[in-house]
C-alpha cells in the first residue's frame, strides 16, 4: 500500500461538447491521464481516491465549449518532466475537440524544474544591456558556407546586432559543417565585440543527433559561442531541460518553434500557444522562446502573442521569467509597433527583413539599433 | 562554392486553398522549408538552383484541397534524423491548412536510417512465432506497487499472452519504482516462461529523463527485459532512433503514441497518420507501433488504420516492415473482427479489456490465446 501526499497538479481542458458531453469527457481525462482503465475495474481506496485524476470544475465558455479544471496527485508525475507531460495530455492528444490550456504545478513539485539557468534578467546582465529590447537575427541562408556566414557574421556584429543565431535550418551540412561554422562564426564576432567594446553572441543550432549533442553543446562552449539554438518539436523538451542543467555547458538556450506548430493549429485540439512556446519551454529550461509574430507571414493573431508573453513572464514560484522572440516575417519598419505591444523585455528577432532594408547589411543594423536606444 | 548532387528527396503536402492560392502557399513552402529567405534575396547559383525547395508537380484533390510534391537537396538535410524533420515540415507546421502527407527518399539517403533492429520477422523469431498474430497487454492501473505489478505479470504470462508491457503512465514513481518494477517483473516473466516453456516478454516503458535514459535502457536489459517501450511524442524520435541502433542495447523497441495526436487530430493540418505512427517510427527505429484502434474509445478511422498499416510494411528500401500495434479499448469480443482486419501481421494489444471478460485473468489471458492459434 503506498502512500500518497494528498498535494495535487492541475490542468486546464477546452472540451467541445454541451454541458452533459463535456463533464462525460472530463470524466474520461480522469481516467485516460491517470489509471487508463475502465471505471469499473479501478480498486477502491487509494488508486480511486487518489490516483484517478478528479474534476474539480467545469463551466461553459460557449454552450458548445467547457473549460474543465481537473488535478492529479502529483505521485503520478513523479519528478521527470516526461511524465509531466505524459499526464498532462499524453493519450488526450488523441482526442479530437479537447484543447490543454493551462496546468499549475504545486510548490513541493517546482522544485524539480528549476526552469531556465538566466532567463531575463541573467541574458540581460550576461549581454550588458540593462533596459532596452534586444535585438536578434538569423544567419542565412542555407547554402552559404561557413566563411560567407562568418563574414556576414562580422557586419551584422559590428552593426550592432546583440544576438546572431544561425537559421534554424543550419545543421551539419556539407555547405558549412557545424564545426566548421561554429569555429568561425564565434571567431568572427569576438573579432568584432574587440572592435566594438560589444557583447554580440554568436548562438549556433545544436539541434542533431542524440550521440553527438552533449560533444557540439561543449564544442560550441569551448569555441566561444554565448548561446545555444535547440527545437523541442524536432528533439523533445526533455532534453533541452537538461541541457539548460548541464553545469557542463552553462550557456543560454534559446528555444525554436520548428515542429511544434502541430501542437496549437487546430484551435479546438492541441495544446494553448501559452504552454507550448511559453510555460512548457521554461519549465524546461529555455531563456528565451522564438515564435511567429502576429502580422508576419504566419497566422499567429495579437492574442495568441499575448498568451505566450504570459507564459513567458507569469509568477511561477521562483522559476525566471524568460524573454520572448518574436519573428518570423518581421522587418525593421515595425519596430516602433512591437516596442509598443512587448515593452522592453522582448528580444526583436528580424531575420531576412534586415537584408530588405538597404544595400548595406551593417548599415541596416545600425538602424535597427537606433529604433531601440 | 558548394557542390551538390542533384539528388532530391520529395515530400508531399496537402494544401488548402484554391488552383492559385494552393500554389503560392506550395512556393511558399519550397522556401520555408529550406532557405527561409525571401524570394528577391536569394543568391543566383547553386543556392536558387538547388537548394530552394521545386514544386515538382500540383494537382486538385478538391476544388479547395491541392496536393503539392515538393523536392528538396538531400544535402539540404545532411544526415541527421532531426533535421530530416525540420526540412520536411519544420516551419510550416505553424500554418494552418497545410499536412505533410507522405516522403521519399532517395537511396542514397536510406544508408543513414537502417530503420528497425528487428522488425516483424526478427521480432517473430525472438518469440518463436513464425505465423500467428502476437498478443498483447499492459501493466495497470497505475497506483499498483512493483509487488503487485509482478503478480499480475505472473498470470498473464502463464496465461498465454506473448508481450507484457508497462502501461504508459508507468514511468518512475514511488509507487512502483523503475529499477524495482523491472526486476520483479522480468523475473516474473522468466519464472512463468520456465513453467510454460514459452517466450513471454517483459517490456518496461523507457521513457524518462535524458541523464538516465541510457542507464535505465541497460539495467531493463541486463535484467533479461525483452523490449522497451518508448514515447516519442514524450522525449523525441531521434532519441528512438539512437536506442534502436544502440548495439550495447539491442532490444525491440515499441513505440507508444503518447502525444503524437497532436499532430494528426486536425485533418486540415500535421501531420498524416501514416506518417506519424507508421513510416516516421518505423525510420526511427521501432520494431512495434501502438496507435488506437479504429471502434476502441479513440476516434481513429479504418482508413487511419489502413494508413498506419501502410507506414508499417509498405516498401522502403531494405528498411524492415514492423508490426502494427492496434489497442486503446479492445476488448476480446472483437479479436475475429481484426484478425480479418489486419491479417497474421499484427500485434493485439488488448489493455483493460482483458481483464472484463471473465473473472480470472489467466483464464480471459487463455481464451484470447485460442482465438488466434
Amino acid at each position: 500500500m503506498s502512500t500518497i501526499s494528498g498535494i495535487r497538479l492541475t490542468a486546464t481542458y477546452h472540451i467541445l461538447g454541451n454541458e452533459t458531453l463535456a463533464l462525460a469527457r472530463a470524466q474520461g481525462i480522469c481516467l485516460e491521464q491517470s489509471v487508463e482503465f475502465p471505471d469499473e475495474l479501478v480498486p477502491d481506496g487509494f488508486i480511486r481516491d487518489h490516483v484517478v485524476g478528479k474534476v474539480e470544475s467545469i463551466r461553459p465558455l460557449s454552450p458548445q465549449v467547457h473549460e474543465a479544471l481537473i488535478s492529479y496527485a502529483q505521485e503520478s508525475v513523479g519528478t521527470e518532466f516526461t511524465q509531466l507531460l505524459n499526464v498532462l495530455f499524453g493519450n488526450t492528444s488523441l482526442q479530437r475537440g479537447i484543447r490543454l490550456v493551462d496546468f499549475t504545478l504545486p510548490g513541493s513539485m517546482l522544485s524539480e524544474y528549476p526552469g531556465p539557468r538566466y532567463g531575463i534578467s541573467g541574458l540581460r546582465e550576461r549581454l550588458n544591456i540593462p533596459l532596452r529590447p534586444l535585438l536578434a537575427t538569423a544567419l542565412k541562408p542555407m547554402g552559404l558556407s561557413a566563411r560567407e556566414l562568418a563574414a556576414l557574421v562580422q557586419k551584422l556584429a559590428t552593426g550592432g546586432i546583440d544576438i546572431i543565431k544561425d537559421d534554424h535550418g543550419l545543421a551539419d551540412q556539407s555547405f558549412a559543417p557545424f564545426k566548421e561554422r561554429v569555429e568561425m562564426c564565434a571567431e568572427a564576432v569576438a573579432r568584432s565585440n574587440q572592435l566594438t567594446g560589444g557583447k554580440c553572441i554568436y548562438v549556433p543550432n545544436i539541434t542533431c543527433s542524440s550521440e553527438v549533442f552533449h560533444e557540439k553543446a561543449l564544442f560550441a562552449k569551448q569555441n566561444g559561442c554565448g548561446g545555444l539554438l535547440y527545437a523541442p518539436g524536432l528533439a523533445g523538451y526533455d532534453r533541452m531541460r537538461a541541457l539548460s542543467s548541464d553545469t557542463s555547458i552553462g550557456l543560454p538556450v534559446f528555444m525554436h518553434p520548428a515542429l511544434l506548430g502541430s501542437f496549437v493549429v487546430d484551435p479546438d485540439g492541441g495544446i494553448s500557444h501559452s504552454l507550448v512556446f511559453g510555460k512548457l519551454g521554461r519549465y524546461a529550461g529555455a531563456d528565451a522562446t522564438i515564435y511567429p509574430n502576429f502580422g508576419g507571414r504566419f497566422a499567429f493573431t495579437k492574442d495568441e502573442c499575448r498568451e505566450i508573453v504570459d507564459g513567458c513572464i507569469s509568477k511561477i514560484g521562483t522559476i525566471k521569467p524568460i524573454f520572448p522572440m518574436p519573428g518570423g516575417g518581421m522587418n525593421i519598419g515595425r519596430i516602433n509597433e512591437l516596442k509598443e505591444f512587448y515593452g522592453n523585455d522582448v528580444i526583436l528577432l528580424v531575420g531576412g527583413g534586415l537584408f530588405t532594408h538597404g544595400p548595406d547589411v551593417a548599415d541596416n543594423c545600425r538602424y535597427f539599433r537606433s529604433l531601440v536606444e
